[in-house]
């Protein structure tokens, strides 16, 4: 009877992500994918009018459909367990993820949150307390480390195969912020071009969170002090639209990460190159399905998704054949799969399966937000390094 | 009141696509991703153990998970309007497409059917005319047609951006066959190499099918006369696994079309070249968000899936913006959205809109199954112009 | 005393490859790159007044300035051992090279001449019965094979590291005759469409030549019959500009070769593909320091010219170290390269070393010749095969 | 009678570059490419011995075949004027740059110098300082500046087609210094790893000089301040063998330098990107004849060496059609040949045309030895910025 839970879909509500959203309609997406998990209840927007008629495109039943995200919490915890939802999507603007997810996690939900976590270290820490003393899942969206490609060099990482890591390269780079978008009414350039809405850091915040995320996906290693320098390019930001970080890592390895968005022409090119005693690794969010290994001692190795000499956790992560492309939601799907795992697992009563329940945690969250804040500060130092 | 059916889901029966099948997860997942469509019935295998053990892993209720197709339709049948399925997916192996098809069609419902659409020419023109006299959608899914960046090529070369077509050379390469893995207890390898199940033709028919169709559905021309050599390279073999064409197209453009199973380390490998007076395009399904225009006056252009200048057929069948990786499932995905546009527009009594009932038809898998028929026809005979 | 020749550099006279010339100055360049031969005397034009001028921006000392080839070898033959060329290279356009090549060989000169060879194959066996006879060293610049990555290829075919090859695509794709150039005074074009002097193939003589000899020279295997269409696609071109065949190899595997002048935009695409039944090789001329090979049960393994690991056949065929681009001229040099060598291990006596003289033979330029006149035969015939 | 210098080839002796060197044999293949200039003279090697050995593998006449560069200079000078060499190459290791480069200028001898130029800044200004005292042609082989598409590169920004140039990231990464070379015997390794011989920084000096003049070329953008992070990731190492800079560049601009030679695997993967308000442009060395032009308005443009529609600049520094691979040597060459072009001028008493005198000058080599000082400099520094 405890397995009753693998005989029927995950249930969720979705807090943001309404008409006009990008990033709510990947993640409903990504979520149903597979066929696991169902959309039952939402809170879509924080304009009432604007979240119910999002619903409807969504075909909510009009009994969940909220026009504010704290009825839904109430409504939901009035129904019966078996028609409940399993977890709360939160896909809102930075500023809203604390109070939201802080009242999900407080009222026994798991949450799954896009990132960055929150705005401040005190927030997430407040978050990583009340995750432990609930003892719910929650997952962050750091969606790239989804990619099977990407655990594949985690795990090549893991077994050894770069021997002792020296220099990682981490850039993510975009240009679609080359120009002053946010005074255009461009709804994404304009929160996220907002310290209210978006926290002290823009690009650093908004990207160069996920090259922190990915760098210590795939390596394990920590910063140990870093050397920015933070810029707003374009004529009339509030924030850092490029960035330049020197890192030293625990350990001795050095580190270059580059987050900017004025690259004109340059679409989502997230890149990591991560070199160590025996070989480099090369991984390109925009062809993601190849891993290249540059192994020292022999000639470029190609590794693709899909292919049956891939290790377990990257193989698992693939759903096709190898050279039939998958991509983006594929990443974004398998972070929900992870998640679903480890709720599932518990719901069962028992453990999770750590290939499964393979996904960025609240710590990881919480980790970037400290990446962020420390970033801030470097910059605004005249001092070459700001310990982590 | 005609616009009921855009307030809801469309929903649909499966047959095939159970336990160890392919590409029926595949369909699943595509129809899935955008939230239009919810799977309410199935016939999922013909052993009716395992269509039903396939049918509650994927949580359909029992009285709609079948152990046979026929009581499948005659269940559908038999229910009120507004709980009846809207379409019928069919992925069975391909012997079975032309009875289950025909059936679908000759009672009323909507079709998609896998390719290639039936064994012989015979089947295909009753498809034709049965789908003509019930006035029924009828989508194939030769699912590459979906990718947002051929649509671009065919929107190109209708536009004059060629100029005249002189030469096209389409590759379809893999090489997952070249061992004998049909005596291996691979079930994909069996039916393939069976020409009970799979037709007279082994990798033209699976995959040089595929490769016809992209070819006439980017350049729209019709083949004239064609010249084939079929081998069987893996000894033991009773079908093709390896062909190649010389085209001649009407309009006096030249063309190669490869066909190939044997390519040892080759994935997926589907790739057009369609040169003109004006200039040649590139595409690769493999790298699907690229399409590299070559003009004979200027520097070489890579068009990028999601960008602003693309046509609007392109950027229709995109869902992310330019950088974040779309796959093969969002291309299958299309070809669904497609035929569930031109449902939705019966249901509610409208005409289609072109754009967004952009799908194949019963025409071009007729079309796929001649191409098959002339090709099996040419590589028997000793003259080198077999005509159309 | 035996080695004195190899104190001193090699001495050549050059045929053709004047002013307006193209491929002259590249065999030039190729043959002073490494600084082991000079250019001592020359006929370099048909007209006496261009090839003298020609002479001077050479720095040809008049008296070795020659307005006529035939007063070139009579003034080398009365001239004393230790200052008369040792060889003469022939880059003449095609219908120049059997009288001149056969005057030299008959003189005891020993020749490099461009391909294709000549222009029939009684010429083509005159000549190789007339170097048989004299004993001289004869090389043909088919520069492709040249490229060390192509040896490699070479190297690993031998080696049996694809095993039974079952499959080779090759093509050869340009877009430079996409207009009639040769009516708008371009010498390159004319010359190249005009029967008289460029012999009974276009294209097919041009580049499928070098396509047939690439296929060759890396799979060893041999042509048992070809399926061939040939075309004149720009109206009013006397001489194919577009070919494409089916080929079928002695051993049983199957081939494509496809040669063609009217893809708009296309560069210099020679590219090779050769398939095997444990792995399969791909090569790009225009990114010839890369060799890509896909083995059945691994990653796909890219081979870079200059890397410790290659065949020794490869290693010394590369002069910088990996990374460092190497191009057409050193390819081109490394025929030159190994004429002569072989030509300073027959002045000093000795046999030659095999790794070093490794050149494409009059044999082989003989094979290009008889592969141009098969391939017009069959394009000319109704029956699919025409044998070899 | 002042052409008579366009009637002969230019003469040179070269300093260094013996046996076992590995840039001398790549100048020399470089300056006889294209048959206008011949080598001479010599003193090969510091060893008199090594020297004369050199000297008679490269036919060297015994008269001017030395074992000193001072006894070749006092040679040289005591020749008529019609035998004299017109200028000296320089390839010796670092350290003797200066001293025989001084000398050359002189005795007013033109001079081509390898970088980096010399070991301290007052060294650099004594030179600069030599030159123009003398009025000699003085240039510094930053060969990577010499590609066609570097040139067209810089051409693009010069016409504005960037606009504004915001960001600028430049990598020099190389993996052959990922062991202790230096250790095993390795020459090249040795004296690049020893700061009597190198200079004060390792990878910098030898790599990262080459990432700045690169940037210096194509922007024309001048380092306003700069902050380092210099290290000796192989255990034992003297010199630094990797460096990330962050910079500010004049005008606003930001940047980041990377230049390191332990990234296992990597061969010579100098790269740059170059952001401006209109565009983008990214150009690799390892596929060099490829320049990506990613305007912010349009599909991405992959211009190509050899195409007419390049700058003129980029045409005259190209010899072969497009689609014919150039490489490290051809750009190699065009330095020489801009040297060339001067000192013919001037031997001429002609104006230099600048289209073909396009050269790295003494200048550029002493920003080089600025660069590496205050990147040195900033590495010993708290602070994070270190003023040029």
């Amino acid at each position: 009877m405890t397995h009753d839970i693998f005989a029927r879909k995950l249930r969720y509500a979705m807090v943001g992500g309404g008409r006009d959203a990008f990033i709510g309609a990947v993640h409903r997406k990504a979520i149903a994918l597979d066929g696991q998990i169902e959309l039952v209840a939402g809170a879509l927007s924080s304009s009432a009018e604007k979240a119910r008629a999002s619903g409807r495109d969504l075909f909510l039943a009009d009994a969940r459909n909220h026009g504010d995200w704290r009825a839904l919490l109430d409504d939901e915890l009035k129904r019966p367990a078996d028609e409940r939802i399993d977890f709360v999507s939160i896909v809102t603007p930075n500023h809203v993820h604390f109070p939201v997810a802080q009242a999900c996690v407080e009222a026994g939900f798991h949450v799954v949150c896009d990132k960055p976590l929150v705005h401040t270290r005190e927030q997430a820490d407040a978050l990583v307390a009340a995750v432990a003393r609930q003892g719910t899942v929650f997952g962050v969206t750091y969606n790239y480390t989804g990619y099977p490609m990407v655990r594949q060099a985690r795990e090549m990482v893991r077994a050894g195969e770069l021997g002792e890591i020296r220099k990682v390269v981490v850039e993510y780079n975009q240009g679609w912020l080359a120009t002053r978008l946010e005074g255009e009414g461009n709804k994404q350039a304009a929160w996220r071009s907002d310290p209210a809405r978006s926290g002290a850091a823009g690009a650093i915040g908004d990207i160069g969170s996920h090259a922190e995320n990915l760098m210590a996906a795939v390596t394990g290693l920590e910063i140990e002090s870093l050397c920015a320098d933070l810029s707003s390019l374009v004529a009339g930001r509030a924030l850092d639209d490029d960035g330049s970080l020197l890192l030293r890592l625990r350990g001795g390895a050095r580190g270059v990460l580059i987050a900017s968005q004025i690259n004109t022409g340059l679409e989502n090119d997230l890149r990591l190159r991560v070199s160590g005693t025996l070989g480099t690794l090369v991984w390109r969010q925009e062809q993601p399905s190849e891993l290249t290994h540059l192994p020292h001692d022999g000639p470029k190795r190609i590794f693709t998704r899909g292919s049956p000499w891939l290790s377990e956790a990257a193989q698992r992560a693939s759903r096709l054949p190898s050279g039939h492309p998958e991509g983006f939601i594929e990443a974004f799907a398998n972070v929900y799969g992870g998640v679903a795992a480890d709720i599932r697992a518990r719901l069962a009563g028992q453990p999770a399966d750590a290939l499964a329940a393979d996904y960025p945690r609240v710590e990881d969250g919480a980790r970037g937000v400290r990446f962020i804040e420390r970033t801030v500060a470097s910059a605004a130092s005249d001092r070459k390094w700001t310990a982590w």
